[in-house]
């Protein structure tokens, strides 16, 4: 038995509600001035206010040492085991932006991209393009007819968009295109096993098509793809918590991992104070929110330690929006951490506080990597969130006799 | 490999004895007004003076956010992986009698209850009759005769007792028929598979003629049944750990669990310091000690704090019979939470030290769930205490060349 079964086989519906927060990229590393890393150099009064109330610790969203990509570290936060359920790339871009995808449909990410006179990618994002100039192209692009197939392909933000092919006998089982960096040609789509030979020859046909329609679209004058995945069998969050779920994104992606596991995507606007206003709006419809703030990932992507300081600065700021709803639970945290120094995801673990009347508040008084290792949550895996948040909503019954 | 068969590779017999004390249900919630928890409350220079010298942590008995019966805390406890092994009430009650439960027999766990004129249930408890009473109402049921079937009825304590039926081809999948609330007629049991069909019928029988024979003795005028279920195969504790253990508990139900695992259940009056005796008149005997306590968990479940803190401090006067056996290795903790606000079970952390020559004291100076976050322990699930207790006696060889 599972996690999930054990959680399936207690969970209780109840009245009270649960908003779990997450400030993507979370957790950083000092600045080499200072000492203090994005959170302990923001001022944070209000999420140190509520940690002082919480309960708080450090959660490994996959394991340590273990980066997480943005999918896995969002099923960790929703109860779902990462490394069991891994799903492709292709399925969270299509998911999130609301395409229908069926069972038998192969999804790939796409990245529009620059190639020079040599065939080698100079930009593995096209300068980013404005989300209209991709959609622009994808409209191009989705005029190509290949024998056997159906193709879908759609605009998700700037660069990126999700190819979709539909047809008999189709298989996920084959490679990337994107070489993962500048400078080399795109690769050639490989099938992992003989059954899918078809699968990659259509792959293949796609970009070549492809790179003949955009040749005068440069910067965007070539695609790669990576990712190619179809519909995981997943539990939903309501068949496995008997919740009514809801998710506040503005990103397509994380619409995308919130629709996989049954959430309810709500409209909001893309500024944090929107998404604090759309909980708010939907609050009684709802018993658990996962709200996303995506500002201070994409800082620590840029290297910019000081625009995640600000992203967590206005988070910090719109906080009472989310706490004046006087929810039964609050839980705040991240998928992974997203240190400036890095650039990039890290393997550090997350802050983490938990709220609620019977959390057994610690004496930790503020919302820091620091201060949260002296936590009395310790250092857990994320999965262990969802059953606590849970408890602590007095949704789960007694395990056993 | 699980963590019962590494153990019993490297398990050792050796002279150096183990205490286990229960303080069952010890963890706890701070009290509105004062901020401390029962533990924080009560004066226990013993068990702070203990703590001093040992590694303190918090224990998970099942898992974060779960909410443990007292079956799998107690198997956690005892190394046994809860989720694993899920032993039924029946069983656990009619091991607690000293039952001689055979390999096929089905057992359940009974209460006396009140039915009113339209045979709904008023009273799952029946008033909680005297245990006198209830062994007089056993033997009236006990002489009900179904074909096909010996069944077996016997008293536990005021409204408790164990039905066990012993036949052929009986099959333990049947629904319980107690419907765990009031106001509602006593639930009909089904069969949860077709070949337990007979089985539910001869269930059902016994409920019909139990309520004619009862019809007189209204408060206890029906009886509930639930947790149907027959003997699992569990290794015992002397073959994963080489250990001679042996139990001192006051209640039936600890006594069941402690036999199922291959215990040793010496004798003991009811009191606290009856149980100490129990301790120092045996403690040649054995090598390793489970002493049980259950008025925590009694005081809490009725929401009575200051008596949870009376408990507490009786235990600690008591304490030095135990420190004063100079056992090589103690370990205080408990199955479960039991907050006093709460009424009932929780699944907070349970505070946890350990005791031994070698066990590498932190600077936990005091026995509370507070000062045991910071402890060397840090936050850890149950079953990895006995690992621990038999690594601090030197019972554990080297894992690996």
């Amino acid at each position: 038995m599972d996690n999930l079964e054990l959680i399936r086989e207690i969970a209780t519906p109840s009245p009270s509600k649960i908003v779990l927060l997450v400030i993507d990229g979370l957790g950083g590393l000092p600045h080499p001035r200072t000492g203090k890393t994005e959170l302990e150099t923001a001022s944070t009064p209000n999420l140190d206010k509520l940690a002082a109330s919480s309960i708080c610790g450090l959660t490994d969203p996959v394991g340590p040492g273990i980066t997480p990509g943005s999918t896995p570290g969002h099923l960790a936060l929703f109860g779902y085991d990462p490394v069991k359920y891994n799903i492709g790339r292709g399925v969270v871009a299509a998911l999130g932006i609301d395409f229908d995808l069926k069972p038998d449909d192969i999804a790939a990410r796409g990245n529009f991209c620059t190639l020079d006179n040599a065939g080698l990618v100079t930009d593995r994002r096209a300068g980013r393009i404005p989300t209209e100039k991709c959609a622009e192209l994808c409209k191009l692009l989705d005029e190509i007819k290949i024998e056997g197939v159906n193709l879908f392909v759609r605009p998700v933000k700037e660069h990126r968009f999700a190819v979709v092919f539909r047809g008999e006998g189709l298989s996920p089982e084959i490679s990337d295109s994107d070489p993962q960096q500048t400078g080399v040609a795109p690769k050639v789509v490989k099938a992992l096993n003989p059954a899918a030979n078809t699968t990659a020859d259509i792959a293949n046909e796609f970009v070549a098509r492809a790179r003949t329609i955009l040749a005068r679209h440069h910067p965007a004058n070539m695609v790669i793809l990576r990712g190619f995945s179809s519909l995981p069998t997943i539990p939903t969050m309501d068949d496995i918590y008997i919740l009514k779920p809801a998710a506040i994104a503005a990103y397509p992606m994380y619409r995308g991992l919130a629709k996989l596991v049954g959430m309810q995507l709500l409209k909001t606007g893309p500024s944090i104070s929107d998404e604090f206003e759309a909980l708010k709006q939907n609050y009684a419809g709802y018993d658990f929110f996962f709200l996303h703030i995506k500002g201070t990932d994409s800082a620590g992507e840029d290297g910019d330690f000081d625009r995640k300081v600000s992203v967590i600065e206005e988070i910090d700021k719109a906080l009472p929006a989310l706490t004046g709803l006087k929810p039964d639970v609050i839980v705040v945290t991240a998928d992974h951490s997203t240190p400036a120094i890095l650039k990039g995801h890290s393997w550090h673990p997350v802050p983490i506080l938990l709220y609620s009347k019977w959390c057994r508040a610690d004496r930790v008084g503020e919302f820091s990597e620091t201060a949260c290792i002296s936590g009395g949550l310790g250092r857990f895996p994320a999965i262990q969130i969802m059953p606590l948040a849970m408890a602590n909503a007095l949704k789960l019954a007694k395990f056993g006799a």
